[in-house]
């Protein structure tokens, strides 16, 4: 089924398959922060990841919201659509953490009165810069028309993501996406989610005493990473049915 | 006139009057560059940019253009109406260069498609941050409609003084604003165009040579910085008439 690898992340390893328009991608054991300055790994982090990516993927599709997704494979593979991924990381922001906290010198945990959208350019030999919507726009990353597409879908994986989190005890703080165009077959040209949602990409708070239940472990030197991934997987697990 | 010192800035000093609603604006010799890190000076400095700043506030007013400014005073000073500023810095771009250029990989020159608005939120101890409009009005820095003000005026000026430099043979590659609403008196709480615009705050190159006429001589230990600024108010002067 895997035939070359075509692509090495951080995280994830991309292989073509036989089948037209369909890739492989396999969930790595390795975790990286600060653009890959920082980095570690936990035995099962890929098994773990691909299973929750997987859940939200599934659930997301029946509220409307099309992924690459297509299937698991063996213990740390998904099969996907082949897609050509648009260079903007869009980050939705329920409450203030992270790097936009810290530019801006407010504490962490202020609630916004409405989802906070950004966008950072992908390119690790920039430190994917974050831009705005006009200097995407005017520096031809991406046409208005797409970037509205990006929005609306975030703010839609936003409102499905925050009552699933709820549902078991964690407040989604913000996360990443990244999407990517159909480049064969059905849908054709359509821009649809890609890459992956895991705690690797999302912040979760205990809504209760604010634990995090995230990358943020790593990144901190909480201790607790594999047993905080495997709760969220977990728990998870517990409440989505196909 | 000049009473009590209220405001020192870099480059600048503001002072309250007797006039109600009416300050006073002192244009200093000194010549600060990334965020105050590096600092230097010329003799009549102070003097050269308030007359820069005077004839092009005159000129932006003929196209309807309001800003702060009432009169000259004395050899460095401005006579302005008390504004509010709003904390944000707007920078129009025709022409891609400086920390824009730089954070996205791109050489300097690059000519757009259409001038780039970008804003910085005017926080020294933050240096100033770059932020998205979404940010600004999620976080409550500015009213949307307030933001689209900000733009609309800044898209004006970038228009009038656009014709102004060609006609000295200067390119306005970029500039920065700041903008504050009226205090007291007439037009109370209108978003008027504040602060100053003179080579401290623009790009400009000879449109043939590309050579200089702004604060990178000053940035980028070029020289001439004196004799640049100086070249700029005879040319401004010598097609500016009351």
């Amino acid at each position: 089924m895997k035939k070359e690898m075509i692509y090495e992340g951080k995280a994830k390893r991309i292989f073509s398959t036989d089948e037209p328009g369909t890739l492989v991608m396999e969930f790595k054991d390795s975790l990286t922060a600060f653009n890959a300055l920082k980095k570690g790994s936990f035995e099962g982090k890929g098994r773990v990841n691909r299973d929750i990516a997987a859940l939200i993927f599934k659930e997301l599709a029946k509220s409307g919201v099309k992924s690459h997704f297509i299937e698991n494979q063996g213990e740390t593979d998904m099969k996907v659509r082949a897609v050509k991924i648009i260079p903007l990381e869009v980050v939705v922001r329920n409450v203030l953490a992270g790097s936009t906290a810290k530019k801006m010198g407010i504490e962490e945990g202020r609630v916004l009165p409405r989802p906070l959208v950004e966008f950072y350019y992908k390119d690790d030999a920039l430190a994917d810069p974050f831009v705005s919507d006009d200097q995407i726009t005017v520096l031809g990353i991406a046409a208005e028309e797409d970037l509205r597409e990006l929005k609306s879908q975030a703010l839609k994986v936003n409102e499905v993501l925050r009552n699933l989190f709820l549902k078991i005890g964690l407040k989604l703080i913000d996360f990443k996406l990244e999407f990517g165009r159909i480049e064969q077959g059905m849908d054709l040209g359509r821009i649809v989610l890609a890459d992956e949602i895991t705690p690797d990409c999302c912040r979760l708070w205990d809504i209760e005493t604010n634990e995090k239940y995230d990358k943020d472990r790593f990144r901190r030197d909480l201790g607790k990473v594999d047993e905080s991934y495997q709760a969220v997987l977990k728990r998870l697990a517990g409440i989505i049915t196909e």
